[in-house]
């Protein structure tokens, strides 16, 4: 391994500066990536090996981050369970036209086979770390139970998350009997990622905040702790990304996860004293001060790395994936602002 | 004043039972509401005293509410201040055709003269006091500067808020101006509010949440905690509700607001424990459970009145805006359940 710096930060180990990667980093602000997109769908570059390594590479060379995320779907997982997915360009994201409404519809969904149904990520992986060759470690990753189910029942992305939430309130054990296939599915599935490659993983809870602190626990994180738990036997870093959950962050941390993902709603600096010294965390730039001035970048990313303060264990990432329609300048000066700027807080 | 629960409660004082309401009670769950707007659109409802007072009343005498909240819109204030608004339906929400992009157009916004251009609120809640008879209080409100900066520059809802966050991060002073003249016109806008009968103001910050915290006392709280000290000569209760802003419980109290609005996020019993016996509580159920069966609704009111424990000062509500297609009948267990169930935290 040529660049380990995000290795050593997932188990907090001393650094000479801070690493940086961006969620979505493999995407539409890159023109080298809408080149390949002009040439094939969403889902078909997601299974197709050599493309999706292709485009999880671009960032590594056009903006030398850190560390490579595979890339990939959350939504290809429920696919592989047996349900069907539609991405269409513009449409307004992607959709199962057959959402799960009822106990049988819940009763028919499989737990996952990932070497059998998923077996175009892992090949990916492996072609990836291929061709990486050691010039920075290979990120594999899931959506949480509870972020896969909210789309499985709810059909696709949505404001009030009605239908997952009747179903939670009004048939809990229903709920838990999906979720807990789910968590099954999803710790297979990063386990056989990290088998083909990944060195470590993060789990995507993009919808945990819709919840209440008592509902998040129950219905969310009960069944990430249990794919940490499950986890743990291969030794490779997780990393829990839950969004708008700045609410159970010491809970969060309680999962025994190597490093926490903050959303930039939370202070690093208050997350870093609730936490502790037990789990490094990853974040926080707000993705859409990306659209300010190159300067004022590098105004935030020196502010967040001051709250943070001195010392090992802070992934440098943005709060959310980056956008689409950002510059690809303003992500090379974020990029090198964290690597130039951290150096400081590492003495 | 018949039943002054609710204001009682503002103030932290005692009372039989938790006083209960619910944001946007006056909505298109209620068949007579919607009866209205079948012979008006929705600007001219807001803009017609007769109608609507007749609005405002309609969950007071079909729901049994505590208080009545004047029907009208945030984005009132915008169009008073010299903006173009236009609401059409099923358009996906209202819009500013030409939204605020240039120091020039925030140079041309005036302050709000309310007597002259929202005599038509005036004038509803004068209306609605007198039809209403002490029944119970009258509520008045506005949206908060930052969140009305964030229509006006933004034009409509929005997921990023790129245009806003552009202006915040590369003219903050150009911001401030903005937000200096919405905090000056919203404060006339209340207290002229309260002249013409409102007995609290609620400001809702819809949109603070979308901040970092930094930036959300920068350029939302700052404006907000002027705007109380205004009103503090009127000896009125202020309620603030900044959704989405649990991390800053602390600071939004320290506003010498009377009440916190509480989205569901946070767990009220935290939240208490947090702000101290100084600020009264209004909130906290997710408006998603009320499509749950009755019985859950009843039983997820009781997990609040315990959470929030023994005492006064809290005032029962959603943690947002009643939903539009919700049964009445669940909107009235809700209602019933705060009133039974709560008398015995009330010894």
């Amino acid at each position: 391994m040529i660049n380990d710096l995000f290795l050593k930060a997932c188990h907090r180990q001393h650094t000479y500066r801070t690493p940086v990667w961006m969620m979505r980093q493999a995407g539409r602000y890159l023109p080298e990536y809408r080149a390949v997109r002009e040439k094939t769908d969403f889902l078909t570059l997601c299974k197709t090996p050599e493309l999706a390594a292709e485009v999880t590479i671009q960032p590594v060379e056009i903006l030398s981050v850190d560390a490579a995320i595979i890339f990939s779907d959350i939504l290809v997982v429920p696919e592989a369970m047996g349900m069907e997915l539609i991405v269409e360009e513009g449409s307004g994201g992607p959709r199962f036209p057959h959402p799960l409404r009822t106990t049988n519809d819940i009763d028919n969904i499989q737990i996952l086979d990932p070497t059998k149904k998923l077996k175009f990520v892992l090949d990916a992986l492996s072609l990836t770390k291929k061709i990486l060759a050691g010039r920075v470690p290979l990120i594999g990753f899931s959506g949480s139970p509870w972020t896969l189910a909210s789309y499985m029942v709810e059909g696709h992305g949505s404001k009030n998350f009605r239908f997952i939430k009747e179903l939670i309130y009004n048939e809990p054990k229903i709920a838990h009997k999906l979720l807990d296939k789910l968590a099954r599915s999803v710790a297979l599935y990063l386990k056989a990622q990290i088998e083909a490659g990944a060195q470590a993983v993060q789990i995507f809870d993009t919808w945990g905040g819709i919840l209440t602190q008592d509902a998040f626990h129950e219905f969310s994180l009960y069944y990430i702790e249990q794919i940490v738990n499950e986890l743990k036997s291969t030794d490779t870093p997780v990393i829990v990304f839950c969004k708008d959950c700045g609410h159970s962050l010491n809970k969060i941390s309680a999962t025994g996860c190597h490093a926490i993902g903050l959303d930039w709603s939370i202070d690093i600096g208050t997350a870093r004293n609730l936490i502790g010294d037990t789990t490094a965390i990853q974040g926080n730039m707000d993705p859409v001060i990306l659209y300010s001035k190159p300067e004022r970048i590098r105004y935030e990313v020196i502010q967040i790395l001051k709250k943070y303060g001195n010392g090992n264990g802070h992934i440098f990432n943005l709060g959310h994936g980056i956008l689409p329609d950002i510059p690809v300048d303003h992500a090379k000066e974020f990029i090198n602002a964290v690597k130039e700027e951290s150096i400081a807080f590492h003495s």
